[in-house]
């Protein structure tokens, strides 16, 4: 068993840390599940055992490994971690898109795919340049909902483009002049992209002649919204529309 | 002038980390704030040029303090901060408000605030146990919006409620039977509360009889969406009805 190392873009494993996220890739994604880190005084508690008999059932080896614990999370209280091998998905053809163009904060990336996946979407598409999917403060801020999704990562956007050509396209531009609600009064087609630009710059202005852009409608009392509460707004007006939160209702 | 303390909930007053918030407190509260700071290496630059004349105008002094800019923010990276008084402020009685009980992360207590400013939300009511509302970490979370908004801290839910019995509840609750989108559609009263719950457990049960319930559709896929993420959904849908975003539209 090859020792580990501390987190770096450039290996082919990831680390997946909390208890939480690491069930998530046992359940989601087990293929790709190396190994379990577990902490000495997280033994016997309720969730190692659930997370150790899980392990078990998938075949995927435990061992404790407190250092480790530390320097993947830079915390002391990170109980647990799953070791993944990182693999890419393609996005489904059919389907709705998130795309991600330049993003460079992880806890916004790992908070757009959670979002995502509760509301319906589940093909992410991020813009080079963008922060490490892989890397263990994304995939904790995804709350481990990466292992549910199809995540690809391309060099520009004409990549991208040139993948789901028919894909309509909704930019999100503080300045585009159709407001949110408008857009999705509108037919939603089968088949789009909703596109968010980075951080502090917002998507390049030849955006703007792409598809239709939308803008969220605020007052002028704040500079603009958080893009991981901007990316929320648009694909809740969205989801809602398309029917993608439409879930079995068997439970009420 | 007396020297600065590394901030305590105690102190009278509390620090604005960052330009953004500091140009905020200095503009929209300016008899609370007491005095910048500013890191030796940030002068000249047009953020310190644009903040030390801002304090000027408001016949605010301006000092450089490295070390108290380190402690505040705990990085090496923050070039500047307001010294403010704190002070809390009435809700408006004719206006919606925002509750938020027993929110225990500063972070999404800070996203929030900034998100209800930008979606037309004035009024804040906080039920105790909560996060300090002056910490530094809630108050750049917020981009300084802490100062345009009416915050007010109860010490429990009875306490707000005595205040306000007029307003329409609307708790945001994970097993409520009535969607967000169906809530929405019949008429908003004029005052009326949006209630969001604490991070980890919601909202306790007594408040599945209080006004109408409402949860945000998602799918099984996920346990729940992050609480700032909630809320902005919640508040997007109802500040959309209520007509809290028709801004200024001069500038278009």
């Amino acid at each position: 068993m090859p020792s580990l190392s501390p987190y770096r873009q450039e290996l082919d494993y990831g680390y997946a840390p909390g208890f939480f996220p690491s069930m998530e890739c046992l359940l989601k994604r087990p293929e790709c599940a190396r190994r379990v880190l577990l902490k000495t005084e997280a033994q016997g508690t309720e969730a190692s055992e659930k997370l150790m008999e899980l392990a078990k059932r998938m075949h995927v080896r435990v061992e404790l490994a407190d250092k480790a614990l530390k320097w993947i999370s830079g915390k002391d209280n990170c109980y647990a971690a799953v070791v993944f091998t990182k693999c890419e998905q393609e996005l489904a053809p059919d389907r709705p898109h998130i795309v991600m163009h330049h993003p460079s904060d992880s806890g916004n990336a790992g908070t757009i795919m959670r979002t995502a996946l509760g509301l319906g979407f589940s093909d992410i598409a991020m813009i080079r340049p963008c922060v490490d999917v892989f890397d263990p403060h994304t995939v904790r801020s995804s709350m481990g909902s990466l292992f549910s999704l199809n995540v690809h990562v391309y060099s520009d956007f004409d990549e991208y483009r040139r993948m789901y050509p028919e894909h309509v396209l909704y930019p999100f531009m503080l300045d585009a002049s159709v407001p949110l609600e408008k857009a999705v009064e509108c037919r939603i087609p089968e088949k789009f992209s909703l596109v968010f630009g980075n951080e502090g710059s917002g998507l390049p202005h030849e955006f703007s002649c792409m598809g239709q852009p939308v803008r969220i409608e605020s007052n002028e009392k704040v500079d603009s919204l958080n893009l991981s509460i901007a990316a929320a707004i648009g694909m809740y007006a969205f989801s809602g529309k398309a029917g993608l939160r439409s879930r079995n209702e068997q439970n009420e």
